[in-house]
């Protein structure tokens, strides 16, 4: 289940219009004619896209208002956040790792400064 | 620049087994041959999939070894994890929202018990 959500967040958030959308959204709702305007695209390409973040839960309309503003949903990249757990400790050893080379590296040079 | 690596690491990570196969990395690296063995799959689809993710920049194989191994690449989930911050701060709000509003409702039960 949680499979087949993570897939629809990732297909969706793969388009950069789609990614761009999601950030104009962050300062707050829009009707698919106020998200239309910046990206120089005609409101029925921009209905698709909203139509991709609807599917994926990553978005959600009003019913009732006429212009049928966008909102954020936060839940699926709460989703996304949590699937990165795993992976974090990974990086976090490694550039751990990279930064004690540096050191070491550093060290060394030092040292062989006082030497000359 | 970056709207590319995104939206490769995102497409790359779209799939399930692509997914399943870098959870598999993390315990170390593995040849294609031990990587189809869990999944039930031909060596030919698993090489697929690895294709994709080391086009993504996800996945490394060492090119002297005979057997190839795979090994996973943290950068691009590090990426991720950069472009998620400006939507933490959403969901945090949002979720500290529900705290309160559900810390109200608690207090107005315990008033209304009192009062009974």
């Amino acid at each position: 289940m949680t499979h087949d959500q993570l897939r629809a967040t990732f297909a969706a958030l793969a388009d950069p219009t789609r990614r761009a959308i999601l950030q104009r959204l962050l300062s707050g709702e829009a009707s698919v004619a106020q998200l239309a305007e910046p990206f120089e695209m005609t409101m029925r390409a921009v209905s698709k896209h909203i139509g991709v973040l609807e599917a994926a839960g990553l978005v959600t309309r009003s019913r009732d208002a006429q212009r049928r503003p966008s909102r954020i949903r936060a839940e699926p990249l709460a989703e996304v956040d949590m699937w990165l757990e795993s992976y974090r400790r990974l990086w976090h050893r490694r550039f751990r790792r990279l930064d004690e080379r540096l050191a070491t590296l550093q060290r060394k040079r030092r040292a062989g400064e006082k030497q000359r």
